[in-house]
């Protein structure tokens, strides 16, 4: 463990996780979120683009570093847990992935409760999607990725895809994923006094509020109960000590029973995301690379 | 799957895994083994030397490619249920992988039933690796690796220098390991049938002639009940239809629980260690990059 991981680990545990003990309101945790983001290290050459997509005009950004993005597309679903987060926190960590790889980003702006609850976010997911294949992007240089919350939304999309035998993206990654919203992992109880950034609490509140009412085992809510026949490369990543552990372990699992080829990574001391840190942390550009590695190896 | 894949399951199903379902005597067991290893390719510039370890004086080959292995040793414990399988097998794979990582592989001859049952390959096992430390080589330049029975085995070594509290290696690697002699995997019963290569009858003989009485728990023959305070990295590969894919995935859920960073990677078609048809098969030699990949990261 890096001592700039375990500086972040004792900021995050000290700042970041009693921030989200008390904060309930999800702009204001919007607000320290960006606030937070401001910190994060923007890549050379980074070049950013707006847009908007679908019915609904969702504001997408587009995020890549250098002059050349010939290889397609990463479509990322941000993490927040349905009820917080922009795509203006994501950009730097999504800049210099898209730009290792010589693809693009787009991140859009998925709607969220209180105005738009489950299954708002999942319909925006999928039409997203479509629209990139509309666009003409091919679906052998379409990646989908997620993390946390997004990480879930984007598994929901991905099971869509397969289920309706749309044309398969080359590959997926998700981020810390939570992909059970009944919360049933053993580790969201067993790794609560681990868990470096967030409170359990935080996580059944905005489940409450993403739901409104709807069943938590909805395969388009928890992916850990959605089909995925055919399913294209996943690589999944953890902390160890994360409460949402078991949400990727068991994920690795419902995949391979698919048949899925599953590439688990799992740091022992990594936090929630901890990609995010990119160019700060050694081991956050570890894990960025090796989302690098996983996709240079399918989009060839 | 690529069509040599294909083509190899429906060999390995139908000559192999037939064969294997017959044959009870391990000399007879090698000397197929030995005249399918005659198909394995040969890696360029590859190198190979002899030696012997310990006061039983084991044998042990080496093998890597090119002129420079200045980056350390692979040492790696072969497979064949404890009871068959010679380094002489193995040795392409490792001159290639070897090679690649401008290392070089000791490969020991451990030795095994009738003559030789539990704990002797365990003990041997220690002896090779006290050996490359009494000779010089730096821990952090030793990698551990093993497929099949020698990945268990390679992960019994592991248990043993973390409790013991020996100069750990720099990472380790299993190849569709057994770690489990109880058989006590859900695989092991739910995949008989997909399974390409492996009979669940020859592993039950196996067991008893390399346990000879001795408990199938005992951490020395099951490294799933071994303890593993503060160890290396560990990368473990499986075919996702082999009996023995549980043994890999309750193992990484038996590392993490001790704090371990691990890297799981399941090919949903491959059969048991398809590392050897390196050369041949396109997921094989993805697999071995795989390792030169893990590898070279915590060499640097």
């Amino acid at each position: 463990m890096s001592l700039r991981l375990q500086l972040a680990k004792v900021f995050l545990r000290y700042v970041g996780k009693r921030f989200l003990m008390k904060e309930t309101d999800p702009a204001r945790m919007n607000a320290r979120l960006s606030s937070l983001a401001r910190t994060f290290r923007t890549p050379a050459l980074a070049r950013y683009a707006r847009s908007s997509m679908g019915e609904a005009e969702l504001p997408v950004l587009w995020a890549t570093t250098g002059g050349q993005a010939q290889n397609g597309v990463i479509l990322f679903l941000h993490g927040g847990g349905y009820i917080a987060g922009t795509p203006e926190i994501y950009k730097e960590m999504l800049a210099s992935l898209a730009g290792s790889l010589g693809c693009e980003a787009a991140i859009p702006e998925y709607r969220m409760p209180p105005d738009h609850p489950f299954p708002t976010a999942f319909d925006d997911a999928v039409t997203c999607y479509l629209e990139l294949l509309e666009k003409g992007y091919a679906p052998d240089r379409i990646i989908l990725g997620g993390d946390s919350a997004g990480g879930g939304l984007m598994l929901a999309l991905l099971s869509h895809i397969c289920v309706r035998d749309l044309p398969r993206p080359v590959c997926a990654f998700a981020l810390s994923p939570w992909t059970d919203l009944t919360l049933s992992g053993e580790s969201f109880t067993k790794n609560q006094h681990t868990e470096d950034f967030l409170p359990a609490s935080r996580i059944r509140d905005s489940r409450k509020m993403y739901l409104d009412g709807a069943a938590a085992d909805d395969p388009r809510a928890s992916p850990l109960f959605a089909e995925f026949p055919n399913c294209p490369p996943v690589l999944l990543h953890a902390g160890g000590q994360e409460i949402l552990l078991d949400d990727t372990l068991r994920m690795q699992d419902h995949l391979l029973g698919f048949g899925t080829e599953v590439d688990c990574r799992v740091w022992p001391d990594t936090p929630h995301v901890w990609h995010l840190m990119q160019g700060r942390l050694p081991e956050a550009d570890e894990a960025l690379q090796d989302i690098v590695r996983f996709a240079q190896t399918h989009l060839t």
